[in-house]
């Protein structure tokens, strides 16, 4: 038995076939002595393992580079967009939607739907999310690409490594496990993952966040913050997901902002959530969160209610909108003194409404973390919208769903000549 | 120029004595097969590392191990009690103290002194604290260990990958580097680190926090809480700490726990430290913070006094450490929802006030962190006195001095031969 983090030969060259594939992703197109320069091995050493990319269809030469007139030409490298695609899902409140990103980054295919899952019964959402997979993995495979993995988004609790969702209140879900069905019901090969929608909003920012040149990339350590009907968050550290002991790490709707105050569902009282929760935020914007929910289905309708409302100067809605922004910064100055992160990402409902958010919450966290030690030291702490907005959530389900290629080039079916094997081509 | 990251000869080498040594340091006396068997290596490649740490003195064999009959006895493995120490030392609000530790563990000498370095300036303290390094190394000499590293724990912020404490306010320090000075007045090698004290008290529980058979050991997330004249914390994730962007992570004294409450020196209000710092309780038990401060000179005296009040059953000061326990609780339950830790640890004077602070500490939790999802799912979070008490700061500044012996066992002058040529023996 070896241990998992011992350099054995197989397990050294699984690594440096991901940092190879890892730097082309990254920065291609680019030479083997540029890809050579990033991962600090030997050019030799590095020739060997490209070819063994190229062989699996994982990378694809481009053509001579530029030289400037000087020397041989060298031949560019790309990941390939044929191959393997990451399969994302998201199961949110009042809708379900299925992308394939291929290993340029690039969405292939993609499908949505509104549904009334609120309350309903697991079973008839999770065929209906089946079919919408089978739908993209059919149109992709005219694309020459096959699923290598397939990542859940839910607006939940999901238990650290299982793919349980142990509690997720907007949809009425306690204990569910998605995988058994959706591996009966569709294609798509391990790995099967189920993960917590704002994790995976921050994994979306963390690999599409920055311009064409990097720029407005989040930094290594951050917060993303993301509403739909409830409130979540990620926490975002030296790049890596922090996840807690039992996977439940980030529940910033459960922070106490007014101890004393208005009572949770959880059980506590004064909660962010009772504050700038969506129910909370449509009540005190004068409107019935019952009635608003069955006049604008889907969380996004009742975002844009409220988003318009607030454009347009309606007095309740601004004060309301004023009071969120309050309640989040006192929340946030909670976790800025904790954590300590360089930026903090408002994702989902909170990227639409945040014109309105920001100047409250921005006022409540420069007044608690202006300390003495951080003035003049340090610049002070960056809030922002996300940049994937609302479509974060599926498009770090479909990048996680990629993840097993990236960090195991070789080691699974997607490559073709393994996977001509197994079919028994 | 080589990444970091990568597999070199001489990177796999160095990862592989280090675990050859990390394993005999945690687990020994361990025979070589054991050590095979714990590190996934062969145990030809085990025994020529195994060689190379003899031969550098790091390692030393203890004899015959028991076989029970089976088989030819093999020599066992332990950590040498000569060689390297770390030397550790404390800047506390009130007093100093050095000590060195020896690899397996072991304090080997120790040096403290009570002072009045509240609002003085650093000059004086640190002269003072360079006289007691010299000391303890002097005395260690003569047992046949040299110092390897010096790591300073301070009751303040310290700017991430440097020696500068930006502010350390019950010190009355702000922008002062110890390092130049300590350098220049003692003879301790590199590396030379300064680090906030609640992270290096979490270093001791990691390090020292189990029984002999490895119980009551902390788990590998845990919010490790300090406190002497402020509250400070440490978070620990993946038996790793979290030390945030700027490297002031652990805030928790500033976190807000009444938004609209007492005034606190750093401009906002109601942060914790108003309500469960050393002078609000002192306030509340009805005694004077100057006075108290003036007849009872030291932290740990006016922490005394408070612990003997409450035994005694003093009603004020019992009130004063329920309100104390409550604020915590609503503190820490905001902590808990973010990180998911699997235990909170209080140090420092807390741990010696946990008795009194405890119960409303442990109620406020429990009712915040009640929440629907965890109700029968995980146990509730472990809030304990950490192990360590009032010692864990200078204890974990000794053995993260020891860190660069063990993370590159041959590569510094602390082995015999290396150490010989470098003084021209």
């Amino acid at each position: 038995m070896t241990a998992p983090g011992a350099d054995t030969q197989h397990g050294i060259r699984r690594r440096n076939l991901a940092r190879v594939l890892g730097a082309v992703a990254a920065d291609g197109p680019v030479s083997r002595a540029g890809v050579a320069a990033r991962v600090g091995l030997t050019r030799a050493a590095v020739g060997t393992l490209v070819d063994a990319l190229l062989r699996a269809g994982l990378l694809v030469e481009t053509g001579p580079a530029a030289t400037g007139g000087r020397g041989r030409p060298g031949s560019e490298l790309a990941v390939s967009d044929t191959g393997p695609a990451g399969i994302g899902a998201e199961i949110g409140v009042g809708n379900l939607a299925v992308c394939a990103v291929d290993l340029r980054g690039r969405i292939r295919a993609r499908a949505a739907a509104d549904v009334a899952d609120r309350g309903s019964e697991p079973g008839p959402v999770l065929r209906r999310l089946a079919g919408m997979i089978a739908e993209v993995t059919d149109r992709i495979a005219a694309l020459d690409l096959r699923p290598a993995g397939l990542t859940v988004a839910v607006p939940g609790l999901v238990a650290r490594g299982t793919t349980t969702v142990v509690h997720a209140p907007n949809l009425g879900w306690r204990n569910v496990d998605p995988a058994p069905v959706l591996r009966a019901l569709t294609a798509v090969p391990e790995p099967l993952t189920v993960e917590n929608e704002a994790n995976l909003g921050a994994l979306a920012e963390l690999r599409l966040g920055g311009g064409p040149d990097g720029s407005g990339a989040p930094p290594p350590d951050f917060l993303h913050v993301s509403a739909e009907a409830g409130i979540g968050a990620a926490v975002v550290v030296d790049g890596q997901l922090l996840r807690g002991a039992r996977g439940f790490a980030g529940e910033l709707g459960h922070v106490p902002v007014y101890p004393g105050g208005r009572p949770c569902g959880c059980g506590a009282r004064g909660c962010l959530e009772q504050y700038a929760g969506e129910a909370a935020v449509l009540r005190a914007a004068g409107l019935d969160p019952g009635r608003a929910a069955a006049g604008h289905p889907g969380p996004r309708a009742r975002v844009e209610l409220l988003a318009h409302r607030a454009a347009a100067g309606n007095p309740a809605t601004l004060a309301a909108l004023r009071d969120a922004g309050t309640a989040l910064g006192i929340a946030l100055a909670g976790a800025v003194h904790l954590l300590d992160p360089e930026a903090v990402l408002l994702g989902g409902a909170l990227a639409r409404l945040a014109p309105w958010l920001l100047p409250s919450l921005e006022r409540e966290l420069t007044a608690r973390t202006a300390l003495a030690p951080y003035a003049g030291t340090a610049p002070r702490i960056r809030v922002a919208a996300a940049r994937c907005g609302a479509d974060g959530p599926l498009l770090g389900a479909a990048h996680a769903a990629l993840r097993a290629v990236l960090d195991d080039p070789l080691g699974r079916s997607w490559t073709p000549a393994v996977s001509r094997q197994l079919s028994g081509e």
